[in-house]
C-alpha cells in the first residue's frame, strides 16, 4: 500500500537553475513515485552550489529501479554507494550482457571506495576497468578484447551534466535558439571568433569539421587562411572537400563550376576524377606538397604548418585520394586519437561528419554548428550533442564574416 | 552596499517540475538580484500545487524593477498588490505611454480588491478596464477610443503561464520535438485525431487553418470530406486556397495541373484566373453552391454544413474572390469573433495564416501545425505560440493518414 | 485518315538556342498534330534571329485549336492573322467569358491591321482595347468597368518569350540554378552588384523588396547604407519589416532580440508593439522622421532619400504603422504605380512580398532572390517569374558581403 | 580570318524535340565557332528519328577541340572516326594522364572498325578495353592494373543521352519539378506503384535505397511488407536503419522512441547500442533470424525471402553490425555487384546513399528519390543523376499511401 521501496539520493551543483532537480522531481513522479525533500540547500548566489538529498519511494523494487535509472542521466546517484561492478568480456567485439551504456558528460566510477574519472570520455562506449583496478575507461565495442573488465549496471558510478546556465556565461553569451535562421549573425560570428581565440590562449585546439559546400560556395581560401594564421589547428573531412579544394588548386573549379565566373566550364565535370587520380600517380597529398605540384588551398596550408587531419572515406566517395582512411573503423580511431587538447569545434556545411565528430566529443568540448539547413542542426541536438550551438546560415558568407572578425583581433 | 530594495514575490502551481521556479530564480541571479526563499512547500504528487514566497532584493530601485518585470510573465507577483491602475486614451487608435502589453496567457487584473479574469484574452494587444471598473478586455490597438481607462504598468495584474508538464498530459500526450522530420507520424495522426474527437465531444469547435498545398498536393477532398463529417467547424484561410479548391471543383486542376494526372494542362494556368472570374460573375461562393454551379470541394462543403469560414486577402492575389476580406484589419477582426469556443486548432501549409492566427488565440487552444518546413513550426514557437505541437510532414499523406484514422472512429 | 485541319505559324527569333523551336515541335506532336517544316533559317551568328514557318496539322478542329493553344505562349503566331478581337464587359469588375489572360512576355496586338505593344504589361490580367481602338493596355479584374472592350480569344495577338539564352548573356553572366545553395557565393554578388549599377547607369530604378529577416539578422545598417548610396531607389515591404527597423532604431532590438548581443532583452518582446504605437502617436514614419524623433534605419533613410515605399498589411500584423496599407488592392495598386521605371529587383528574405512583386513586374525586369529556404525560389519559379535568379543565401552575410562589392565600386 | 578549323559531325535521336540538337548549336556560337547544317531530316512522328549532319568551324585548332569536347556529351560525334586510342597504364591504381572520363549513359567505342557497347556502365570510372580489343568496360579507378588498356582522347567513342522526351513518356508519366512539394502527390504514388509492377513484370529487379528515417517515421513494417510481397528485390542500406529496424523489433523504439506513443522511454537511448551488442554477440543478422531471435521487421523479411543487402558502413556508425561493409572500396563492390538486372530504384529519405548510388546506376534505370528534404533531391540532380524524379515528401505517409497502392493492385 504505503511505497515500501526506498532510495535515498543525492545531487550536487547549479541543479536549481540549470533545471536538473526540476527534471528530477518530475521524472519521479511521472513513474508514479514519490519524494521526500530530507536536504535543500540553496545557492545564493549565481555561482553557489547548491546541494539536494531526498528520499525516493515506490512500491515495487522494479518501479524503484526504473525511476533511479531515469534520474541517474540527471545526477542523481545513491547517497550511499558500493564500488562499480565489472563482468569479464566473454567474447571479443562485443559487450557482456547488462554492460554501462556511456554518455559524453563527465564520468566517475567508484574503485575501491575512490571515486574516479573516467578518461576518454565519449558516448555510446562501454567503460573498462583497468586490471589494477584503479583507472577506467571508455572503449568502443569492436575494441573489446577477451577478459576486459567491462562496468555492468549503474552502481558506483555518476554522471555529472552540463549545468545549462553554465553554457550560456562561458564560451558563448548567447543562447541562440538552434533552428532559426532569423538571428543576428553579427553576433554569432563575434562569439565564435572569441571563441577561437579564448581555446588558443587556453592552449587547447580548435578542431574544424568541414562538408565540400565550404569550397563550392567559395570559401576555401577563407578556411585556409584561418589554418594559416594558426585559427585552426586540427581538420576532420572527407574525400570531396580536399578534392574541391585541390581542384580549385589544380583548375580554379570546384565540380567543374568555376569559382570566379560561377559558370561550368568545358569537361570541367571531369576536373574532379583528374583531380584524385593526378594526386593519386603523385603519390599523395603531403607529396604533392613537397614536391611542389600543390602549391594553395586548405589542404596546401594543412601540410605546410603541419597541421594533422583526418579525411575519412564514404561510399559516394569517387578514388579517393590516397590519405583518405576507407575503413569507418580505422577513421573513427584516427579521429578519435585526435581528440584530446581539443577546446573547440566549428563544424561548417556537414551533416555526416558533424554527427560523427558529435559523437566523439566529451559534453564540455563547446560546438558551433553551421549549416544552411535547419534539419542538420536539429539532427545533431536530437542525437545528445547538448553543447552544441546551431547557426543557420551560408557557408562562405558566413566563413567571410568570421574571417573578417578574426582579422580584426589580430593573429 | 547591502541590498536595500526590497519586494516580496509569490507563486502558486506547479512551479517547480514545470521550471517556472528555477527560471524566476535564475532571472533574478542573472540580473544581479538575490533571493531568500521564505516558504518553499513542494507538492508530494504530481497533481498537487506548490507554493512560494521569495524575498527579492537589488541594489538600486531600477534594478529590482527590471527583475519584476523580468519575473512577471512566469507567474511572480508581489505577495502584496494595490488594484491595477489605468489611464485615459488621449487619442483613438493608440494607447497611452506606458500601456501594459497583453500575452496569450490567462490574465487577471485587480479591480477593486477582486482579482478578476480579462476577458477575450489575446497577446500584444492593451487592457481595457471597464468603465464600471468591474471588467477588463484586450483590445487591439486600432480599436482604442479617446478616454478608453487603459491599464498601465504591472501593478494589480497577474498571469498564469502554461505549466510545461501539464501540456503533456492533457491534449497530447506526446512532446514532439518541434523542428524534427524523424518522428513515427502515426502516433501524431492518432494524437490528433483523438484532440479532434475530445475537442467534439467537449461541445467546442475545431479551426482550420489552411495552405494552398492543401489543395496542390491532392488534398482537397480529405478536407471536405472532413468538413462534411463535422471535424472542422470554423475554416482560415485565403484566395488562393479557395480559388484551387474550386478551380479543382470546375476544372480537375490545382493552378493548372491536373490532380489527377500531375501533368500541367493546356492553358491550365489560366484556370486559376477563369475560376475567380466566374465565381465573381455568378456574385460570389454562397452563391456558386446555391445556384448549383459549384457542387463539391471545401467551399462547397462550408456552405453546405455552415461551416463559418473566413477568407483574408493578401497582396499576392488575383482577382480576388468576392467573399475575401481585402482590408487587413477587417480581416482580422472576422477572424477574432470565430475564435470563441474553438477548442482545437489545426494548421496544415500555410505560415502566414500560421502566424496571424496563433497571435489571436488565447494560450489554452491546443494547436497542431503541419508544415513540410521545418522553418515554418520554428517561426510559429519563436513567436511565442507555446501550445503548438509542431509537426514536419507532407500535407496529402499526412491529411490521408488522418482522415482514415478519424473515419475508423466513426463520426 | 489524313489531317485536314491545317493552320500555318511562325516565329522569328533566337528559337533554335533558346529551346522555343523545339518545344514548339514537341507540344504539336504531344497533342497528336503533325508539322511540316516550310521554311527554317537558322541565324549562323550567335546574334542572327532565325526564322521558321510551320505547317501544322491536326484530325480535328478542336486538336487544332488546343494545338494552337499551346503553341502561341512560345510564339507561334498563324502567318495571317487578323485584327483582335474585344467584347465589351457586362458587369463591373469581372471579364466577359472568353477573355484574354494575360501573361508577362512583352505582348502584341493587332488593331487596324498593326501590331500594337500592350502597354502596363502584367501577368493574369485581362487586356482592355482603348476606346479609339489604337493602343491596349493590361487591365486587373476589380478595375474592369462595364462597357470596357475587354480581348477575348488569341486571334490578332502574339507573345514575345524571353529567349532563355538572353537570359544568360545580358544582366547575370551565370545561371545559377536557382535551388541549390552551393554555389559560389562571391559571383552571385559580383553579378548582383554589377546588376545594380547598369541599372543605375541606364537611369532604371532599383527595387527592393525585403522581409522581416534582413533586421532579425542584423542586416538593417546595411541596407540603410545601400538607400543612401542610391543603390535602392524603391522599397516594397510590410509592417514587420518597417517596425523592426524602427525598433532597431528606438531600442536596439529586434523583436527583443538585441541585435549586439544576440539576447533577449527584458520586456522585450514588448518593445514590437511600444514602437508602433509610439510612431502612431506621432502620426506617421514621415512625421517621426520630420520631428527628429527617429534618427536612423532604413525607413530613415528613405525618407530622407524620397526613396518611395510602399508598406503593404498582412494579416499578421500588430498594429499596424500609419503608412501600411490595410486594404489588398489598394496595397497592389500603390506597388503597381511604383513598377515603370524599374530596372532591376532584388528580394531578400520575403516569400509572401516575392511572389506578389513577381506577379506585378514583366518579364524583362530582371530579378535576384535571396533566400535562406529553397523553397521559396522554387515557388517564385514555379509561379512563371521565369526572370529570377534565385540564390539560397543567408540574408546578412549576404548583405554584408554584396555592401562591401558595391562600395569598392564607389558610389 | 575565316574560320579554316573543320570538322563534320552527325547526330541521330530525338536530337530536335529532346532539346539535344539546339544544345549543340549553342555550345558552337557559345565558344566562338560557327557551324552550317549540311543535312536535317527531321522525324515526322513523335517516335521517328531525325538526323542532323553539321559543319563546324573555329578559327584554331585549340578552340574546334573545346567545342568537340563541348558537344560531345550531347552525342555529337564526328563523322569519320578512327579506333578509340589507349595506352596502358604505368602504375595500379589510377589512369594514364589524358584518360577517357566515362559518364552514365550508354558509351560505344570504336573497336577495329566496329562501335562496340560499353559494359558496366558506370560514371566517373575509366574505360579499359580488353587484351583481345574486341571488348571494353567501365573499370573505377582502384582496380586499374599495371597494363590495363586504358582508353585516352575521345576519338573512337559516341555517347548516347537519354531523350528528355522519353524519360516523360517511359516509366513515369509525370515529370514533377524536381524540388516543388507542392505537387499531386497521389499521383506520384500510383506512377512509382505502377513502375515497380512494370518492372516487376520484365523481371527486373527492385533496387530500395532506403534512410534510417524510414523507421524513425514509423514505416518499417510498410517496408517490411513491401519486401514480402516481392516488391522489393534489393536493399542498401546502412548500419543505422538495420540497428534501428532491429531496435524496433526487440524494444518497440527507434533510436529510444516509443514507436507506439511517440515518447523516449527510460533509458531507450541505450537500446540502439544494446541491439548492435546483442546481434554481435549472436553472430550477426542471418543467425539472428535462423536461431529465431529477430522475428520481425525489415532485416528480418530481408534474410527470410533471401532479398540480398549491402549494409554499408560510414563514419557516424556505432558498433557496427557484423553484416556492415566497413571499408568503402569494399561496400562500392558489393553494391556494384547487385546494380546489373536492377530496372527501378527507389530512395527513401536517404542523402548519402542516394548520391553513392546514383554514381552507380546506368542512365537508363530510372530511380525515384523521396526525401522531406528539398535539398537533398536537388543534390542528387546536380550530380547528374538525370533519369531521377525528386518528391518532397514525408517517409512514412508516404511509405503507407504507396503501400495501399500496392495492395490494391494485388501482389
Amino acid at each position: 500500500m504505503s511505497a515500501q521501496h526506498v532510495e535515498h539520493v543525492e545531487m550536487t551543483g547549479h541543479i536549481v537553475d540549470s533545471l536538473l532537480l526540476p527534471k528530477v522531481l518530475d521524472a519521479i513522479l511521472s513513474r508514479g513515485g514519490r519524494y521526500h525533500i530530507e536536504t535543500l540547500r540553496l545557492g545564493q548566489r549565481q555561482d553557489d552550489p547548491s546541494f539536494v538529498r531526498l528520499e525516493v519511494r515506490a512500491d515495487a523494487a522494479e518501479q524503484l529501479e526504473t525511476i533511479l535509472a531515469d534520474i541517474h542521466p540527471h545526477g542523481a546517484v545513491p547517497a550511499q554507494s558500493g564500488d562499480c561492478g565489472t563482468v569479464p568480456a566473454d567474447i571479443a567485439g562485443a559487450y557482456p550482457d547488462g554492460f554501462y551504456c556511456s554518455t559524453n558528460f563527465r564520468t566517475q566510477v567508484k574503485l575501491a571506495g575512490d571515486w574516479v574519472d573516467v578518461e576518454g570520455q565519449e558516448m555510446d562506449c562501454g567503460i573498462v576497468v583497468d586490471p589494477t583496478g584503479t583507472a577506467a575507461r571508455c572503449v568502443p565495442m569492436t575494441a573489446v578484447k577477451t577478459g576486459d573488465h567491462v562496468l555492468v549496471g549503474r552502481q558506483g558510478t555518476r554522471v555529472f551534466p552540463p549545468e545549462a546556465e553554465m553554457r550560456r556565461h562561458e564560451l558563448f553569451e548567447f543562447m541562440a535558439s538552434p533552428v532559426s535562421s532569423e538571428r543576428p549573425k553579427a553576433v554569432s560570428v563575434r562569439e565564435i571568433a572569441a571563441a577561437i581565440r579564448k581555446t588558443r590562449a587556453a592552449g587547447d585546439k580548435v578542431l574544424a569539421v568541414l562538408g565540400p559546400a565550404v569550397v563550392h560556395t567559395g570559401g576555401g581560401e577563407l578556411v585556409a587562411k584561418m589554418v594559416r594564421d594558426g585559427f585552426i589547428n586540427v581538420l576532420f573531412a572527407g574525400n570531396a572537400l580536399a578534392t574541391h579544394d585541390m581542384e580549385q588548386a589544380f583548375y580554379g573549379t570546384s565540380l567543374g563550376v568555376s569559382l570566379d565566373q560561377g559558370l561550368p566550364t568545358v569537361e570541367g565535370h571531369e576536373h574532379h576524377l583528374r583531380t584524385i587520380n593526378r594526386i593519386r600517380r603523385i603519390g599523395g597529398i603531403r607529396k604533392s606538397v613537397e614536391t611542389g605540384r600543390l602549391t594553395s588551398g586548405i589542404m596546401y596550408e594543412c601540410v605546410l604548418r603541419d597541421v594533422p587531419f583526418v579525411l575519412a572515406g564514404s561510399i559516394r566517395d569517387d578514388g579517393p585520394l590516397p590519405e583518405v582512411v576507407t575503413d569507418m573503423l580505422a577513421a573513427q580511431d584516427a579521429m578519435r586519437r585526435l581528440v584530446p587538447g581539443v577546446g573547440f569545434c566549428l563544424m561548417v556545411a556537414t551533416t555526416l561528419h558533424s554527427i560523427a565528430v558529435g559523437n566523439l566529443l566529451p559534453a564540455w568540448v563547446k560546438v558551433a554548428c553551421v549549416d544552411i539547413s535547419p534539419a542538420t542542426v536539429t539532427k545533431l541536438m536530437d542525437r545528445g550533442t547538448t553543447q552544441t550551438v546551431g547557426i543557420v546560415s551560408d557557408a562562405e558568407p558566413f566563413l567571410r564574416s568570421l574571417a573578417a572578425e578574426l582579422e580584426r583581433g589580430g593573429t
